[in-house]
């Protein structure tokens, strides 16, 4: 790495640039930004999570200097423990990312292996040549940052996720000051979130929840349950406030949720008084119009409280006619499908279900273009980064950086695994490295690549057949019938004749045939036979034994 | 059946009720509206389309008077073949929606076998005791036509898929007039499209699409690229005109589009001079600046002209720098992650893409909350009886019923199967008639259920394994190691060593069991030996021969 140089290097295949792992580097010296996983696409069969490729880090691991995490969302922490098993540096993050890493890492055994340093807005930490000031941002967790990065080279602005929200739930809005004080000393380069760069005015605050909250509780006669992000602090304090004024107590359903409201109210995040809130058994046994029930699932997730309610799978307790149930959530890109069967599946056992195309039970927690906007203003910076987002959003975050007035070749939208450097106060984007997604299936990491992925399509398409042929060496004879097994390929008790032709198919085949590829041959003819039967294409494999 | 009732069967699954296929009985008599079929959801593996579950027709097949066609989309017209190879009954559509299902007849070889009446709006056609008169609705597609029924039971309005558009591109708005005055003869129940219900206010008309369109051409250097629905015939008139006044001509890419051009020029909907359409080929050779492409795509189908584009693997051309590309569309539900897809890839092949969230390059065809209340108070029904739409949008539009004055019991909100009944002018809703989705896959009607489903499921998250295993019968000695086959578990060249360990489990478990269960006692120790290796759940699968 060349002196007096910055280098930037989004990590993590395509999908959300920068988002979930940024290598910040200058001379011998690196700073990990993060450490998230992403989330598979409905076509990664099987997939459960994907984590940034950092293969690129590994001969460097000495030189990392620290890992930065700008607050507690999964796609920001859910790698931390994969990173930290190849590369040992200390970690700084505020007291609820903490918390919430530290949950993490015990799952894994991996507590004692991780250096934790809680910092707080306002803070300085000197690492290396990298000296980060961390800011205040409001975004739908508590204690979120962002970076200033002051190096050699110059200074680099972090945004992290974040919104301008005036009137926050906490109190405690976006840091302007530091954000103005930041631009005043001259920024070199702005990395800034993209989420929302669609949308266009100003994400609304979050209290505009409160009024529609209000509303709910005002009309609802029975039970009120609410499915939002555990992470989701803030809105466990306003539903609190909301079943506070219309004298009901709370209930916290769902392990995750039950988890979370714990660490927050001890760390402080939450301050709810002990009366409000009764065990979920206890708001069971009480008048529907006395409680409301804070649940998870406001994705369809099927094993979440509201998936399960859904379908009427939930265990201890059911939907009634009367209940009324708010998603208090947006579906993520790509869960619009189960969300909706959820709302239909809800409605179906006789609840009211209220969501956020209904009422505004729910605010983002990114900035919409104004805001975007206005950060720019707010730092002056020489160069615009759009970072957190589908390319689609980067593209956009960039015509809203020209509209400001940054010149076209002062924006840099770039993909996961493009270096961007920034040398001589100048720009440039530099070579592209390896890499991509690594796929995290069970308890292996990056063994399924595209091969096991396509086997996996094609079995969730059309199945497979599977085939054992018993032999008499000598004459060649079938002794008994073929053995056929079939899964994913047809209704099997109604393709008994289906299988009986191919049995018939596969005699032919071998009576005509003498040599030593008959699996393959058989293999071949059959797929051409079921195909011309069903139009399907299953894969077929055949095993032959010739007894001696 | 009972005299004097009119009962209204919604057929086909859950999902958008009496969509794809309603049954209007009265006394000994049938009126079937639109054959539609359901686009599968992303968790329904390898089928191909669902159909409505018609077996409830089948013992009164010989009742069916007629089938109505409302207008040419899939999701009213593409199960035809499926309907007349049970039920023959005269059809009666619009020369349009005709011309559609000849082409899907044709392709199946059935054309001889259809009874098709064109007739137009403004017709009546009395169908035993059902007097159908046709009137025009504004909607995605031309020639697209409401019902009003009479019957001696009273008279039913059946809204088909429609907007209020007062500048149709056709310049032929929906028929205010003849709703007026079905709704001045006294209208026991409206049946009424619900797909836009959670829209707030009123589509706009598709004549805002003109202005985008006009500014995008005004503004696009090189070659411009329009994706649209083959069906959508007024954009292609409306890409035409852009393309008159901007010096260009248009070529249409993709069998779909260049069919349904053809089709719509010759039947007089679609007026477009000759001397402005070119064949690609030559389109290619023109200067960039000179021409337009309209392209089918929009969903991101993989098969797709932009689908291959933003995959860079199409044929014949590919996507240059310079190509302004035009998604003028909306992602149908579910399809989200794919169509965004498709825009982050044309984006990174450098495209410049414009679509629906940055420029109002396409409107809905169907009517929002504000046209959906005008059309309860022109057609002053008694009952409303919301249709076409999954339970969240039917739920929306009762609330919009109850907005404008109907009284709770005067809104039927049922799910598909569920039998409606108006009798003596009173709705009672009665029984649920058996059935559910029909699944189309290859070939095969009907035979994949939720079994198959399931094992695709099991398939796709975590593949199987076959084993074979050929023994010395008197000794139990294995001859030669077991085979192992596996699709979709692992990456197969990284896990032989897995594989390994696996035979030398199975060498165990046969020496030290003796019994005729010894496969599925080796298929379940070798499920949890794969599930303590991997954390994945395999199929396993295994085939033991000894030889006598």
């Amino acid at each position: 790495m060349a002196q007096k140089a910055i280098r930037l290097v989004p990590l993590g295949g395509l999908g959300e640039v920068g988002k979930n792992m940024l290598s910040v580097e200058y001379g011998e010296n690196i700073l990990i930004i993060d450490t998230g996983i992403m989330f598979p696409e409905n076509d990664m069969l099987g997939i459960d999570y994907i984590i940034p490729d950092f293969d690129y880090l590994l001969d460097k691991k000495d030189l990392v200097r620290g890992i930065v995490v700008t607050h507690g969302h999964e796609d920001h922490t859910g790698a931390i423990s994969h990173v930290l098993e190849e590369i040992q540096a200390p970690i700084y993050a505020t007291a609820l990312t903490c918390g919430l890493l530290e949950v993490k890492l015990n799952r894994r055994g991996m507590r004692d292996k991780a250096d934790l340093h809680v910092i707080q807005a306002g803070d300085s930490v000197q690492l290396g040549p990298f000296g980060i000031e961390f800011f205040h941002v409001c975004h739908s967790i508590p204690d979120a940052v962002g970076l200033g990065i002051t190096t050699p080279a110059g200074l680099i602005v972090h945004s992290g996720d974040f919104k301008f929200d005036h009137s926050p739930v906490d109190g405690w809005p976006t840091d302007f000051a530091k954000l103005a004080e930041l631009g005043g000393r001259g920024v070199l380069a702005l990395l800034s979130d993209s989420t929302n760069a669609l949308e266009k005015g100003w994400t609304p605050s979050e209290t505009v929840v409160d009024g529609a909250l209000d509303e709910v509780f005002r009309d609802a006669k029975g039970r009120i349950l609410i499915g939002s992000f555990a992470s989701l602090i803030s809105r466990m304090a306003q539903v609190a406030n909301a079943a506070a004024n219309h004298g009901r107590v709370m209930a916290f359903v769902g392990t995750s949720m039950i988890e979370n409201a714990k660490m927050a109210r001890k760390l402080g995040y939450l301050d709810i008084p002990d009366k409000l809130i009764v065990p979920l058994d206890k708001a069971l046994e009480m008048k529907p119009s006395k409680v409301v029930l804070m649940c998870t699932g406001t994705q369809g997730e099927p094993s979440s409280i509201l998936g399960r309610l859904s379908k009427g799978v939930n265990r201890q307790f059911n939907i009634e006619p009367g209940d009324t149930v708010v998603l208090s959530s947006h579906p993520i890109p790509g869960n619009e499908e189960t969300v909706h069967r959820t709302i239909n599946g809800l409605f179906q056992r006789g609840a009211q279900v209220i969501y956020d195309e209904i009422a505004p039970v729910h605010v983002s927690g990114h900035a919409s273009a104004e805001e975007i906007k206005l950060l720019i203003k707010l730092v002056q910076p020489e160069y615009v980064i759009p970072i957190h987002g589908e390319l689609r959003h980067l593209k956009r975050h960039a015509d809203l950086a020209r509209e400001v007035g940054i010149p076209e070749d002062h924006i840099a939208v770039v993909e996961n695994g493009t270096v961007i450097e920034l040398r001589k106060g100048k720009l440039e984007i530099g070579e592209r490295i390896p890499g991509g997604y690594v796929f995290v299936d069970g308890s292996m990491v990056g063994d399924i690549g595209p091969k096991v992925l396509r086997e996996r399509e094609s079995l969730a398409r059309d199945g497979f057949v599977a085939i054992h042929i018993h032999r008499q060496a000598k004459s060649g004879k079938l002794r008994g019938d073929p053995q056929i097994i079939s899964r994913g390929f047809v209704f099997t008790p109604d393709a008994q004749d289906l299988f009986a032709r191919a049995g018939q198919r596969i005699r032919e085949v071998l009576s005509a045939n003498q040599d030593n590829e008959l699996e393959a041959r058989v293999e071949k003819d059959l797929r051409k036979f079921f195909y011309t039967e069903t139009r399907r294409r299953p894969m077929v494999f055949v095993f032959i034994t010739d007894n001696s």
